[in-house]
């Protein structure tokens, strides 16, 4: 099986080192040349566009930044899309919307080509440590034959069945942890505004039957004013964006959801970049 | 010293027997005499009114409902009030608004007696098991004096200086419980309206940054429609209400709090004697 | 200028009945031949679809309920699209997503055609009397060939300049009614709460700053429990559904919007079909 | 029958003008005496303290900004409860909590003397076009005795039988308004996003069925940024929160209440000297 590996940001430059690491050689494309920099081995041909990593690859996995970047690298002259024939694999490991995760799993059926969706729980240390979860659906042949490969990547793997529902539960997932993270925030916010001692508070919510290791890293950050990013405050905001728009297609009753998301829009024009535990500073400003 | 204890609902008996456990004598009173048949030791003697208990004991605990419960057994004919002297200790472990907790200190304080509010963390089972976390605030003599007593009920104290410091926490702690909670249940709704498989759902939440033992414990209780009670909704609503009075008092922005404790309140008049995790079918009816 | 007409439902039946009334002939199509019996003249020709209606009619109106009922109009066999020619012009009455006018638009152009969006303020009585506000946007040219028709239907035109100006106003417009409606309905309701005479509580809001005639109408309704449609609960929930996901892409924090859409979300499995002033039941419940 | 009037602020200067214009005369007291110039007739006596002006009137009228200024006023050294005495009448034109309002009804009926509460609807033109709506709860033959002087203070007076009803129904009265308010804020601030023009969009508003003297007050001065105070920001805030608390101890369903008051809360520590109205700039900044 030949590999192609489009995207080299933060998590797919991890997890392409994770597959370079374990001996698999990678057709490589991303969009700026000089982000090979980060790959920890020469085993990998760069190639000039998408089609020429679908032409040459079996599967082909991307890992991007969201909708927008996908279409990008597949919908472009010269995209993944030109490049694909019967029994290929595209495997997308970038957090998209469910609508257009189904989208795109429309369009390489089309070409005959096989699609997993396959979004990732986790951020730059597991990617790193090959530590992901990782959230598959599509093809099930295409599951298989792209299994060995996500155990290179990753501590567990789910298999959902059919597109998007590995997307839903991804959504699903951030939706939690968003109302999870503003749980803390706002706790931590009414003891600063009652002048209770912010470490004793954490101390104490880091003992009972709700204590997890989100509050314990992130409520650490916020009390050291360390918004340094792990998990991004506008990708917190888009996911959080995906759910609500679900339940609006579903009529789901989600109160707390939509109103936590109103309250990361409202802080995204000064946050975006910052850790998505900034939304304690977004409370306070 | 002598030990007083009034209150033998759930939590007040769980946390006499540990008392009867370690060896110490009881004056005790409760509204219905016939709950002295979950004490496990003879070693008590029951009183007729809370005036009794005061004038017979060093220190008297209380472990009561709600603030009407207190207020009652504090301010009635042959209260507790009308009881206390000089020196005498008052424990309250029971969760009040942090208003009446202020309140019932300055009372207890004008008898030229001491008082400590002592809520707890955790329910039946840890208070049977003596794993409490108890919270505790008020006269530091008073708390030296009944530490000794803590700790055979509790696995671990926090001393935070002046009433109502205990209160606000224990209200913070549940608050943030309370949103914690309402990020399970809204997940499993919007999962279950995209017709996923909730045991793979919280098998993943399970798994992540933000896993916790409430999670594992609830969800798993909203799956097999299990809404017997731990931790009563109404109580989960009560303390809910506390926060958001305080949050308006203190001008705090907390805008899931004021969401969760809206959705808590639409579901009291079904759910109100079950376990707070029935607000996952409050999101459904 | 020969005319289409398509869609009798409610609204669409008064408005074709006051072309009908001002002497314009008219091409119909519906979906159900029967609903001619609510038309007022028989000059009309009644033909077997959209198609037929487009290759004979210069201006085709559609005044449909909502997205889905549009496209299968448009674009199913014998559909719309394919009796489109060059300067032929559309006008859609129907309130729809700007999503969709966006895209109905774009085919309709593809054809060499016109397309006006043209959603209407005002529900069935407005209709009737012809007293309908008329937002329009889209081809200047096709909008004054339009205008002499709006004229008598409407006390009122907006033009917007582009498409989907036009659909966003509506949107605008139906959010800040929904909000609106909202506030009256939580005022009645705390108001039952605290036993006042909601009577003089109306009496009141319809006395001072805000009052309006939505107010004294639903107001009243509310207090005689008549939930007879006038403008249904469920399109009142579209349309807010509407605001949230153009909120969300447009990054706008509506945290009021957003709350209130989930209560309307809440009650549509009870109050669908009934008027909109249901969500007052919808908060008891 | 001698007249008292304590508090010369906007509200109150204004109401104690359109008294002495009918020819009464006045025994004023407030906290700072130079207010006296915004009189415009000489026919009062400025007293020392409101002791002397309970002691020297049948009737003693206050009008102050809140429970605090009313506390301050009626029970410090020479306080108005110090000067009162059998029949004497008070009424209370403020709009406080109705929890401090039955407190001081109990309070002056303690002293033989009997309560009105009386807060009015309408801000500083109303009050001095003696255009004002009272609301009044109270002894009916207080209210008998005290509604000669109403009645050249307002339009309307709506008499409630027992206190605190009239503070009951100020209070939904703002709730309804502030989310009112909320949806002109919101629906203005998502067509700004939308780069609709402004003032087509508020000329849309003030056509249809919900249109009110409000928006079209308010709609203006958020168009022309002009925050000049009408009705305070921080007053609105703190009638949002009288009704929040009032809903969580009634258990009533408010959540458009509840997350519109968080909105104003956010906004105080920049909004609050200037108009409610600036909730607007709030959503934005």
């Amino acid at each position: 099986m030949k590999l192609g590996f489009i995207g080299l940001g933060i998590m797919g430059s991890a997890v392409a080192n994770n597959l370079l690491k374990s001996g698999f050689r990678l057709n490589i494309y991303n969009r700026s040349r000089k982000k090979v920099k980060d790959l920890t081995s020469d085993d990998y041909e760069f190639l000039d566009n998408p089609k020429l990593v679908a032409q040459n690859s079996d599967i082909i996995f991307m890992m991007l930044s969201n909708d927008e970047a996908c279409e990008n690298v597949v919908s472009s002259n010269n995209g993944l899309l030109e490049g694909l024939s019967s029994n290929k694999i595209v495997v997308n490991f970038s957090t998209v919307s469910s609508y257009y995760s189904q989208k795109l799993c429309n369009e390489v059926n089309k070409k005959n080509a096989l699609f997993l969706e396959a979004p990732v729980v986790g951020s730059k240390i597991p990617a790193q440590n090959a530590a992901l979860i990782i959230l598959c659906a599509g093809d099930k042949k295409a599951y298989e034959a792209a299994n060995p490969y996500f155990e290179k990547l990753s501590k567990r793997v789910f298999y959902l069945d059919a597109v998007p529902n590995a997307s839903y539960l991804k959504i699903v997932n951030n939706q939690v942890m968003g109302i999870t993270m503003q749980a803390l925030a706002e706790g931590l916010h009414l003891a600063k505004k009652l002048n209770l001692d912010l470490n004793v508070v954490l101390d104490l919510l880091n003992s009972g039957a709700f204590a997890n290791s989100m509050f314990d890293l992130k409520g650490k950050n916020i009390l050291n004013n360390d918004y340094n990013v792990h998990f991004p405050y506008e990708h917190m905001q888009k996911d959080l964006g995906f759910a609500v728009k679900l339940a609006e297609d579903k009529k789901a009753f989600c109160p707390a959801l939509s109103i936590v998301n109103e309250i990361y829009k409202k802080g995204l024009s000064s946050y975006s970049k910052e850790d998505m535990c900034a939304i304690f500073e977004a409370l306070n400003s």
